[in-house]
């Protein structure tokens, strides 16, 4: 029989009573394979045991955080395990340190190195499900570490790659990845197969469903992933190879983001190196910029310099700006009253005009674009946030997304 | 240095305040010892643990039910050492698997049977102060395994054989071992010292301060423990071998039972084996027969046998009683009013006549005596219930226990 790895998110395992719908899910898939379980902590007992440990200092010590927080999944795992087992199904809880699951880098974003599998393939062998703990794991001097929030996912990818499973399902409290928020879009339709690129490229632009470097994780070891939900019996969205998919549509979904800011520095001085001696002390300081437009101005001297980052580190970037003596500029604007629409697809590669497509379904509702970017399978562009949902509205009929 | 235990009881580190007054209580230690903490979980944890677990199955597995509530130390512990921290102090979580604190037996009422000191001793050398999880260890095969409700007083008695400490300090609710219930005698003193046997009679018979295989495993490794507040600064009292004790008191403390229960057998026909015929079938039940007493009757065939239980066990033992065509007796009557009241001191051993004056002191208040039974140190009565607190003030007046 194959393997297959299931995942349990926080909300789909957040009573004891969908721990015990949780147990018949689990059940179903045992005929025909099988079944490891990965469950992260039952949703809200993180983030009580990370309030504990922030009225403690908040500055708790990183190694002790790894330890409190991973007493979550310990207390899931063992519910679950202890459920299966009251239903007469062999198992057993698994915490990182039984299996081992080794990890190295420093605490609270561990990255994980090696699962052994003997004891787990030994355990399956003689009938049992195993239920492993998400995030955790420990590091070659036996020290309890996590994988960072959300990192559950990454876990199960990881069971999934070193226990050669077929499949890895997710299952989460969304039915699956759809072609646009279904909160900005009625007409949202889910997606049934996505390739791992457009999946990166959703979730790195704001599709909340999976963390990018999961995704990522997935990709590298080719692992098939479902996401589903645990509350509803629907078929969900497979994540898998581009060679798998035959789709006859160029765009595969649109995202948009909430919390961008622009910033625009008027009169730049224009000399070699300008845009590095900007953006060097941005990135030390861990600001991610986003998208960037230079234009040059008519006399050759100067140049308006606009870039994108996140709203929240906005304070940040203008105070580096201005102490940064370097930078020659007039004047310094911003607008947090931008967002960032991108059209998502693979189909695009092989398909000439989509960007004359999305501009000019954008004009003809007159929508005003301000910044562009383009990577091989998306198209981004920064508009004004009360325009978004008309933005989104549109593209999604452009490219036939609604059937 | 000379090493110290600290073991910190549940209501000790109930909230995050009590966690920031034990970090102070452990580093006033620091200056004196090597200090080694025993944790553990912070009060209403494991209960809600166990209610969780419930919830799935009045019969949670019980290897499930180990990682469970295990969490909770290690939730306790990781405050704690990150408290430490935090404070500047050099600290660690040490969980029962990482020592590792190996156990044998079953789960759920596992006994530690070693723990490795290397690492704990190594870290004491480098100046760190390791916080133990109290509670919890594991068998052979890596499971996590408990060594049953309060083990956690055992876990640093064993702590403290292995790594050598000179004290184990209990740290509790309570300022100490007192004289007799403070609730029910407002006069009860705190006892300064008392012998292990001595707390072994307390314990058993009713005071709760520690258990009594606690306390036995002490005995056998001779550790000094010293059991007191974490609420106030005050002196304790030290459980200690019997040479350590100067005393010239007769008698150390006086304890009473509430959940007693008699059952008497009339007219039960007298033949060779029939006690044992009655009470086989109890002990195999797990009911515990305290104390007996047979009158012969005056034709010399027929006898009354009078037994005390556990209240709660009545029921199930009248059943078992009834049930039972071996035994031949007239009528079956118990009382549910009834307690045992004990006076416990080495100083009997000694001293003659001490039966006669706790006997007499009884009745001069009017207090019949219904089952007596006597060890080496200690005297026990059975009488009314409602005349309890009348018979622990006469005894601790007749045996100056005020002074």
């Amino acid at each position: 029989m194959k393997i297959i790895v299931l995942k349990f998110g926080g909300t789909s395992i957040g009573s004891i009573q969908r721990i015990k719908k949780v147990s018949k899910i689990i059940k179903s898939y045992s005929k025909k394979y099988r079944v490891i379980v990965l469950s992260s902590a039952m949703s809200g007992t993180t983030n009580k045991l990370i309030n504990m440990s922030q009225k403690i200092s908040k500055n708790f010590p990183d190694s002790e955080y790894d330890t409190l927080v991973s007493a979550g999944e310990q207390i899931s795992c063992s519910l679950l395990a202890g459920q299966l087992l009251s239903n007469g199904i062999k198992s057993r809880s698994w915490m990182g340190w039984q299996i081992p699951i080794l990890t190295e880098g420093s605490h609270k974003y561990s990255r994980i190195i090696n699962i052994n599998k003997t004891k787990i393939l030994r355990f399956l062998k003689s009938g049992g499900i195993p239920i492993i703990a998400g995030f955790q794991g420990i590091n070659k001097d036996s020290n309890i570490t996590t994988i960072g929030r959300g990192g559950s996912d990454s876990s199960a990818i990881m069971v999934a790659k070193f226990l050669k499973a077929e499949r890895c399902v997710i299952y989460t409290d969304v039915e699956g990845v759809y072609t646009t928020d279904p909160k900005k879009l009625n007409s949202a339709k889910k997606i049934k197969k996505i390739s791992y690129e457009e999946m990166l490229e959703m979730a790195s632009l704001g599709s909340k469903v999976m963390q990018p470097h999961s995704i990522q994780d997935a990709r590298l070891n080719r692992i098939n992933i479902e996401v589903k939900s645990s509350f509803v019996r629907k078929n969900g969205t497979l994540i898998t190879k581009r060679t798998n998919i035959i789709n006859n549509k160029i765009i595969t979904g649109i995202s948009s983001t909430d919390n961008d800011a622009k910033v625009t520095l008027l009169g730049v001085k224009d000399r070699p190196g300008i845009a590095a001696s900007i953006f060097k002390p941005l990135s030390k300081n861990s600001i991610n910029v986003d998208m960037v437009v230079q234009n040059i101005s008519s006399n050759g001297k100067e140049t308006d310099l606009t870039f994108t980052i996140k709203s929240f580190d906005l304070n940040k970037t203008m105070k580096i700006i201005k102490r940064n003596k370097n930078i020659n500029f007039k004047k310094m604007i911003f607008d947090k009253n931008v967002s960032k629409v991108s059209i998502i697809g693979v189909g695009m590669i092989t398909t000439p005009g989509v960007t004359f497509r999305m501009f000019q379904a954008l004009a003809k509702n007159n929508i005003n674009i301000q910044v562009i970017s383009t990577s091989e399978i998306k198209i981004s562009v920064l508009i004004n946030s009360t325009k978004v949902t008309k933005a989104i509205k549109s593209l999604h009929k452009e490219f036939n997304l609604e059937k």
